[in-house]
């Protein structure tokens, strides 16, 4: 199944579908929960041996390392991060779904920034969604070491 | 596990083992395969249920469907496609890997036109890593419709 949404989480009438996709709730629920820095709910929403692109060069792996990320990630933008999904696109192949998405981060302290984000999920045994690979950078990691 | 290739396939020092990582010796073989038109060869490299962005808002699914897209390819590029990988970066999560690849594509007819592409593969039971999504196109599909 592939979906568009132009402006995702707007509803307009032709995005009703993309809206209601799991994996599209999920990036809701995730991007709510990074704002709030409720991060129980965040790591729920990611498989165990998941893999975050802190910045390019950098990366977590595993919920432990994924959640201290996180929480410095707050720090850095002083407790005032702010995300806007402003496009997105699904391409899904069985259990498998490649999100990719323009994403607008601020924050006060913060000029807004758009990143080409590529997210991956995978469906687990119970039909839920978790994101194994999370990178919000999309191609800017390409030509820097780990 | 993550892995860099400032150039993909020139196997210097620092690249051995992301040149000997299977899902880029998978890579390396498609390639290979497109441009000779082998596309027996080509197929074997998808999943069953594998999605080809053809263009942005058009979409090939199944094998089938895959391989009369790879063959009408061939065509409009007068059976002259060449394609260069500039960069790669892996990002790999238990049987799931993204690819987040700089490639050059060109034809005797067609300029050289550098591609931020994106392609999903997952691991089977038997270990070979098959690729299910492939999208060439990167970000460019986000505002197309299908």
């Amino acid at each position: 199944m592939i979906l568009k949404a132009p402006q995702a989480f707007s509803y307009r009438s032709e995005e009703v579908v993309l809206a209601q996709h799991p994996v599209i709730l999920q990036i809701a629920r995730a991007d709510e929960a990074i704002v709030k820095e409720d991060f129980d709910t965040l790591l729920d929403i990611y498989s165990e041996n998941a893999v975050l692109v802190v910045e390019p060069g950098r990366n977590a792996v595993g919920k432990a390392a994924i959640r201290a990320a996180f929480k410095k990630i707050a720090v850095y933008f002083q407790n005032g991060l702010q995300l806007r999904q402003k496009g997105m696109q699904l391409l899904e192949s069985g259990d498998t779904c490649l999100v990719l998405a323009l994403t607008e981060v601020a924050a006060p302290s913060y000029p807004a920034v758009e990143r080409k984000a590529c997210y991956v999920f995978n469906r687990s045994a119970d039909g839920t969604w978790l994101c194994c690979i999370y990178n919000s950078y999309g191609h800017d990691i390409v030509f820097h070491d780990i």
